[in-house]
């Protein structure tokens, strides 16, 4: 179960990765800032979580997840023009990304002791800082903030995974159907365009 | 006096979740992104503040504050328009917010054997590095930086703080007069629109 | 050597202040936004690092450094039309920061048990990281994102220390090497206006 986990977290990864490196090649950055964009797209909400938690950083303690982002960072400029033209292939992925991220970053806080909201708070966290450290550099208001029904998956998918916890079933279902809750919940927002509608004021 | 002071502490918070959400508003952001903005400006000071300071991330420890950011992030927009009709009340509450959060935030790092400079750093950055990310999330050059006198009062009564202290006053007394100082220069500097002028070369 | 390291990181620590000062001036920030810049030019690099690897920041320990870019802030703006018209003193002094900060960083860390990859990692963040930062809050595109060859020397500097530590050299000789090379690649690059191409699409 532990390397499943694993193993899909690394493929959510590589994806981030791939979204960083185009971003940056919209910015016309030169190579390195394609690496380091890639690099933040992917594990910079894992990196944040993993430090409010006070637990080690988890690529410091295995460099494979560093090894896989140069890698799609890499690749990518050659495969630009056609993942861009495969662009429903990258937005399915980039969607599973999304729900891996939120449930294992959700997970991880609860195994070390994290309250139901700070477990979900981080489960978001893992899945979209990256993205809005990515905007920021990129001299953007991050698109999650605006137009997009992309945490709102997260957050309900995080919730689910606690709930389930709570009510103690098998961790494998646990983390089964609350990533297929927020696939499938981000899946359904992309193919209607949902979004939610800018506050404004009463 | 440790229920005094979170109490206070809560008090800021809540004041600089409403600004937050103000001003997330402001950029036409959906309800995730209003939430985002509102946590980070009230809690995103202290949390690089205990990251620093290798202590454990207050919210964490204790949900509370993240009970009241969500509330505050609820209502604002109901309130919008009464709030802003009301400026001059909230001006007021963040005066006091950053009276309590640069005290409070100074206390905390002597109390965990920082040297006074850092002290006094770590009190600024509860202060006004939530209000610094919420203004780079939303695009725009930090308005601490550039225009108001916000800072300063901070810094003055973090270092009030720090003298107090080494004078071996009582801990309730310097934190009260450490307030009042810091609370008392931000309200003439509103009162008489001061400001530090930009920097020029000679 | 230690000592010699310390006070070779001072120095690269004073040029970063400035150049952050200096930065802060064009934005026409406060006298509090110039030391803040200065502040994070010169110190977030490491004070990230330090945060990642999970060791104590290293101003907090000894906070010469916190003197010294205190120092910098309060003199750029007297020196500034001086330093300018001098500009070529500067970028040769910010090419010695960025060697000895990306070599040190890499030693640090290496230190600290990081696998090579990170170490490298570790030391381009030393150097760069505060760049981006400073330019983060003065809302633009981080600059060696882009247009400079910057961050390349830094990286073939930190992987030849962890080449030549595994090698098994003497530290010593170990730091003085990789320190020129990174300062030689640095001033080649400078002196024909040498840079990485934006990545295109293939």
């Amino acid at each position: 179960m532990e390397e499943l986990i694993n193993g899909l977290g690394l493929i959510g990864i590589a994806v981030f990765a791939i979204s960083g490196a185009l971003a940056a090649m919209r910015q016309e950055m030169d190579a390195f800032g394609l690496v380091v964009i890639a690099t933040v797209t992917a594990i910079g909400g894992g990196t944040i979580r993993d430090i409010i938690l006070d637990v080690p950083v988890f690529w410091v303690q295995d460099p494979m997840s560093l090894y896989i982002v140069i890698a799609m960072a890499a690749i990518t400029p050659f495969w630009g023009r056609m993942l861009e033209s495969r662009m429903s292939i990258l937005v399915l992925a980039d969607a599973c990304g999304l729900a891996l991220f939120a449930v294992t970053g959700t997970e991880k806080a609860l195994n070390f002791g994290a309250t139901p909201l700070v477990a979900v708070m981080m489960g978001v966290m893992s899945a979209a800082a990256g993205g809005m450290i990515r905007d920021v550099l990129c001299n953007e208001v991050p698109l999650v903030l605006k137009k997009e029904l992309y945490a709102l998956p997260a957050i309900i998918g995080g919730a689910c995974l606690v709930l389930l916890h709570m009510a103690g079933f098998d961790q494998k279902l646990n983390i089964t159907l609350a990533c297929m809750i927020t696939l499938s919940i981000r899946l359904i927002a992309i193919k209607y365009s949902l979004s939610l509608p800018p506050v404004e004021k009463r």
